[in-house]
């Protein structure tokens, strides 16, 4: 709990916020990124405002294109009056805590516009705290009335698949001619994917990486049917099921779609991808259960950060004491963790 | 803390592991692996005799060949009469829960060999979970006697770098022509990086990749030196410190190993690189430095997943009791956040 001498001021910021204000929004950012004192006061009073954003997730395998891609899909969203926000999470610097300058400099032509709205994010502290900046940003973004908000990723770690969590659709950008070990990443990957962009398609390999695809989305409506028939007891009948599911919408099958968006190529069918899975959400019970998804997904992160930055705070102390230990093999990981915690719990350290 | 009918069993399991059982460390392992009853007391048991394997933690891009790589670095090892383990840690499938087939297949020939212990993990439960199951299984090998235990990642996100940071030495493996977008992996990559193996370079572009990296890596010395002649009054007395340093020493600057692991060429310069620089390590307090950082790592990771476990024991149901009220907006995740963990850490709901 924040005692705030200046709540007035923060009230007024959320109440600029919400109508769309600009450096009002700049400001709320700020404050949200350095975590500043008032921050969760304010994301407090914005979030009763949020859940109206499309929140698109653009995640995939390095040198694949994403950063190009997202930036022509803003282009795209700007042409048809739409204001967007543009959260880059960058987690290959956890040690540098930097942001990418290509990123920076590619979306630059959008710096001027006053209804693109981008934030670079770094990793910050103990793993999982980008997934806690990525939600806070969107969320401020959605307040101030972003009508699409896309949130790219770089890399393909676990991380990187909680942000996607936060989205509605998440679009998995791939590039031709990645090597085989890449059935490893399209494995993850195939989980999360609502639209396939296969991006620098006029590379070679394009068309076998598409199929590739195509057979491993596939091989997942297969493995589905089949689970469905050995849980029931007529394989008919989970054959009526399916057929069944199909014919009221059925279950989304992830279009795969040839992009080259340093050329702009084909981004007008790689938007109407997305757009479909968005209405496939609204259509089906589909979407309601990834509201509920998303909303535990939120909760969990804001949940596990709170929790870890007190504890940090009451036996961070503590537990550096104890590497000395450890190193001398006097201590083990497991007995100290079990007396940190404990005292934790017993109000210890604080 | 477990209360233990079996304890005499148990003792006498991590007895026979320490005595080099490989029976008993498969048990062992499955034990550690499912966390089954009983798994804590064996680790307790057998953290004393750790610290003695030297591990290589092996990272870098999807489809660069890591695997290959890894079998190719084990032969090599075993024909130096090594014990080996391996670890082959699958961040991309936090949603199969499965193992990658192909690193089974092709580790395949060696499952007959006593003196190689493979184990593929999967992610489980929240995140950060691979890191200590990664440990947890680290340590049985290292006290079941490995002289050598390779920690294999898929990936490059920031779980994975975790990961790494449990090794004593880091591989990064690269191939050529992966795209301008690499130089974000590389920035992130760059910092953990002990070796580099340029992979498949009989492949175009691969004189290019090297060249690349050894730019990289000269710009980061330099950087180095600006930052002690920042921090000095004089410039020339930092670069008196930096070439005094160079002298005794220096500090470590990872080499750039062409390999091609398909055709088994130059596995034996990437093993003399690599123990080059445990060789370093011996040599000069980065090796101390190191340790500690290892131990403190360790720790952090075991104390947050034994944390994180009891809080989704205690507060789980009632966090998952909130989300109908964030989907209403009659509630935030941050308030929420803020009443469990006070709820927690006041001995709240078990």
């Amino acid at each position: 709990m924040e005692t705030t001498p200046s709540a007035a001021r923060r009230s007024d910021l959320a109440t600029r916020v919400l109508a769309g204000d600009m450096r009002a929004a700049a400001r709320a950012m700020r404050l949200v990124d350095d975590r500043s004192a008032g921050h969760l006061d304010l994301l407090k009073e914005l979030y009763p405002h949020t859940g109206r954003a499309w929140i698109v997730g653009i995640t995939g395998t390095p040198g694949a294109g994403k950063s190009t891609l997202t930036d022509r899909l803003v282009e795209h969203e700007r042409a048809r009056g739409r204001k967007v926000g543009v959260v880059a999470v960058d987690p290959t610097s956890p040690y540098t805590g930097g942001a990418i300058l290509g990123d920076r400099i590619r979306m630059q032509r959008h710096f001027l516009d006053p209804n693109v709205f981008i934030r670079s994010l770094a990793t910050r502290g103990h793993l999982g705290g980008l997934s806690r900046s990525a939600g806070d940003v969107i969320r401020v973004l959605d307040a101030y009335g972003c009508d699409t908000i896309f949130v790219e990723t770089v890399g393909v770690g676990q991380d990187e698949l909680e942000v996607t969590r936060l989205a509605q659709t998440t679009l998995v950008v791939m590039a031709p001619g990645m090597g085989d070990d890449i059935q490893a990443i399209k494995a993850g990957i195939l989980e999360v994917a609502d639209v396939f962009a296969v991006n620098k398609a006029d590379r070679e390999g394009a068309d076998a990486t598409v199929r590739d695809l195509e057979q491993m989305i596939a091989l997942t409506r297969e493995t589905a049917v089949a689970a469905a028939s050995a849980s029931s007891h007529s394989a008919s009948h989970a054959h009526r099921v399916v057929r069944e599911k199909r014919a009221e919408g059925g279950p989304w099958e992830p279009p795969v779609v040839k992009t080259i968006a340093s050329r702009n190529e084909n981004i007008g069918a790689l938007v109407s991808a997305c757009e479909a899975h968005r209405a496939h959400l609204d259509a089906t019970d589909e979407g309601a259960r990834k509201r509920v998804a998303r909303a535990r997904e939120e909760l969990a992160v804001v949940f596990r950060d709170t929790l870890l930055g007190v504890a940090a705070q009451r036996v961070g102390a503590a537990q550096e004491a104890a590497v000395a230990r450890l190193l001398a093999r006097e201590a083990d990981p497991y007995s100290v963790s079990e007396a940190l915690v404990a005292s934790l719990l017993a109000g210890g350290p604080s």
